[in-house]
């Protein structure tokens, strides 16, 4: 049983806390600008964050960027079970559903009940990608990688044999759904690598 | 010139973005909870943020969790100039704010002009640690640590001689003035460890 305040509480929020220090060992398709390693989730989650906080004009309607913020905040959390699923890879979405949903029990629900409610609420807001703050989230999350990819050289879309088609289709779709200006800048940055490369 | 709109601004925005990215290669005292390897000042911050989320109940003052948030998001970016100072380490202090504050003109200056304004006056907030909000978003810069060396074994308290009268004086005082129950909380923690070790 959860305590409302006292140790137990404080306890579950510890065990929730440390929990969460395993997204730092999440590696995903992309690489620091530099190239060389891999970046990580939690890191990752970070420089979305960041990417979130000056971006926010380009929104496609107005956001409250502090839900905004504890969306990415937490929205990477499931790949501590889930691992990460690359957008230019080819995983099952449905599979990949599940997995994060089991992972969202079990790691939400570390936390003190109340709090896991509402974390959980949050981070499915972000999944279902309706609200006005999860869309521009969502494009956000998308931005952040694109910009990695270009600052490293291109960095792991010639290993994922990306096109400027599948730029298009997988991540400009939901760039521009959130944040059309932004969209409209970053392709004239692709389509300018593409034709260097 | 900086341009209000257009591509010089998203240019400028961009600019600060990638210069961020830098923050993943700063390497902090303390290393993940499984001490495979040092923590980063980036995914450092992404942890100290879920730890202000999920603890703002333990604030000693009401804050506002979004201006938490986006100090505590900004708070390290000046380590890409001026690296990191272990608060168990033997620094200058004085020399230390001379660097972050050269750091912070150079950082934040990448930004147009507006944002560079708003975004340095939040970080300036926090360096002070005088608002309510900076006092408990410093106190939770505090605590993370604090919790990784005790999950991590220890973690690098032995290695910096850390005695328990320094983890009072350096740390204690700081997370008891605006989180004093967790600071009750890690004490116990903490004296449990220092009797076991």
């Amino acid at each position: 049983m959860t305590v409302p305040g006292g140790a137990t509480r404080l306890d579950a929020q510890l065990a929730f806390l440390a929990e969460a220090d395993r997204l730092k060992s999440v590696l995903r398709a992309t690489t620091l600008h530099d190239a060389s390693r891999r970046e990580n989730s939690a890191e990752h989650s970070w420089h979305v964050m960041l990417h979130a906080l000056v971006l926010a004009e380009h929104a496609a309607r107005p956001v409250d960027i502090s839900r905004v913020l504890t969306m990415l905040l937490l929205h990477d959390l499931v790949e501590i079970d889930a691992g990460d699923a690359p957008i230019h890879g080819d995983h099952d979405p449905a599979e990949q559903e599940a997995k994060e949903q089991a992972a969202a029990d079990r790691i939400f629900g570390l936390l003190p009940v109340d709090q896991r409610a509402a974390l959980r609420a949050i981070w499915e807001e972000f999944e279902a990608a309706e609200s006005d703050d999860a869309v521009f989230a969502k494009s956000i999350d998308r931005v952040q990688p694109v910009l990695s990819n270009l600052e490293a050289g291109g960095g792991t879309w010639p290993e994922y044999n990306v096109t400027p088609e599948q730029l298009e289709s997988r991540v400009g779709t939901k760039v521009a759904r959130g944040a059309p200006a932004l969209w409209a800048g970053l392709k004239s940055r692709i389509d300018a690598w593409f034709a260097a490369n």
